[in-house]
């Protein structure tokens, strides 16, 4: 028998009010996420790769106007669009990232890119837009990102001069996916369109390697999601890993250290998916809420938003 | 008596070839550093923090043609000059940085500045040359960033195809400084003007948090110069306070653990400067040199560049 497999994914935290919550709105959300855990899932049970595992549920949130990355990405103070992420591969600890994108279909495909055809790990804004149409990869204009409510949710922090994580409900807008495949090999991928409002140029924590992303196969694959400057200088993908690699501690405990104890000190609002080679999954959130899904090739299935 | 209180600075590491060390180049480079270790030292000595001193060694070596960040920044692939610079204050954990700025005179400061005036961690591109214009701060023209060995340098390099480091020497040019001051509080700063003939956009381990710039009051702070690539993949600064913190290692044993030992391991070319809360001081670097120096209130002093 093959190895254990398994995946999971987010499609953002944080306080999701159960009062705004409507049943057709819950069916879409779930909807949206089991979409993308079929993709990735589909991947591994066919034998391929975590990274194309991650890259296909991610690709597939990219995909649907519900989730804050690719189609769905908020507008940002100049009423445009800059999308960042990234993805590891945690057999070789290969990444690519983008940040700052405005016009790919898919992000996290350019990430992908970034990683097999150059040289680097991080390309960003202009230089990041110019190697996505060099590529020839697929590229939408202002129309294919237009989403009235998205709209509607600048206009208002504009009015108000606030920037903000997402939603209204101050959903923290970022998708993202861990993956073990049948190799053994782990593999993490995030993407997002940012935060409403956000200064031109801003760049958070989902694009940056150890931050928001992380893969080893000697520890664990992690993607967060959450108030990005906050996990950026808490270095919570890798800091996870290293309670692992160097303090011996479980994937649930060291993701429970994180996310539950040292990022609530600082303020840090979010969760994360995280899995290890062992195929345990954690699924940590200290916000009200998570959009999350996983799945293992020994039947267990779990989609879920609240607690 | 006031505690102890030291700093210690990088400007570059990589080959270093003995055979076109001239005399006068070895002295202006150490005046370099001697005047960089100066401006910093000055700031502790009269009782400043180690967030302005690390700022003002910076900015010092920025100033300075000889060295690969400001003034000396080296040509990318089209070019110009993308300058990428971060700080960090290890009691207060909170930081900045900016990459891709093109005009400002002095990255780190820009770095300071959106640290101190925005929400944010990290600002790139056209935002954050947008945020150092608002922000006042000094800007500069393509003359003040030129220097005719950069520019054959950059010319030698377009025609062989190849993004390199540094110089024809193949030195990894980042500048940075590290320090701790009377209150016992640590800071980190580094900037850099990349790998010449660098694809446009391409963001190095210099500005992320964690990987090459990193400060925490209770392991150490941190500045790095390498194959930037290669020390984002390996979270380089962060996984040196990781081993002190969770595998209890001294600095100088997290630091050569890392430096000697796990990056050798990846090709990750390079090296940095470290400092605790005691005033330990470690410098290492896999490359055949490093310009470095150091300063501690006990009287010690150090400049050097080869073993």
């Amino acid at each position: 028998m093959s190895q254990l497999f398994a995946i999971a994914l987010h499609g953002g935290a944080g306080t999701i009010a159960p009062e705004t919550m409507t049943e057709e709105k819950y069916a879409a959300y779930t909807q949206g996420l089991k979409a993308a855990l079929d993709a990735g899932y589909a991947v591994l049970e066919r034998g391929g790769a975590s990274l194309d595992a991650v890259q296909a549920a991610v690709m597939s949130l990219e995909d649907c106007p519900l989730f804050n990355a690719g189609k769905g990405a908020v507008f940002n103070s100049t009423g445009g669009h800059e999308m960042d992420a990234a993805l590891m591969e945690g057999s070789t600890k290969r990444a690519g990232a983008v940040a700052g994108v405005t016009a790919a279909r898919n992000p996290v495909q350019a990430a992908r890119t970034v990683m097999e055809h150059t040289e680097h790990v991080l390309l960003s804004g202009p230089g990041a837009d110019q190697f996505v149409r060099e590529q020839g990869l697929p590229i939408e204009g202002p129309d294919y990102f237009f989403n009235q409510f998205r709209y509607d949710q600048w206009k208002e922090a504009q009015a108000e001069g606030r920037v903000q994580l997402d939603h209204s409900e101050k959903k923290m807008g970022t998708v993202g996916a861990v993956a073990l495949d049948q190799s053994g090999n782990l593999a993490a991928a995030t993407s997002t369109g940012g935060m409403t409002n956000k200064q031109y140029g801003r760049v958070g924590d989902s694009p940056l390697i150890g931050a928001g992303t992380w893969a080893d196969n000697h520890t664990c694959a992690i993607s967060c999601t959450g108030h990005g400057e906050l996990f950026i200088r808490s270095v919570v993908a890798y800091d996870i890993a290293c309670l692992m690699e160097y303090k011996g501690l479980s994937l649930a405990d060291a993701c429970h250290k994180v996310v539950m104890d040292k990022l609530v000190k600082t303020g840090g609002e979010g969760g994360l998916v995280a899995i290890d080679q062992a195929g345990n999954i954690a699924m940590p959130f200290n916000s009200s809420g998570m959009y999350r899904a996983a799945r293992k090739s020994d039947g267990t299935e779990n989609i879920a938003i609240y607690r």
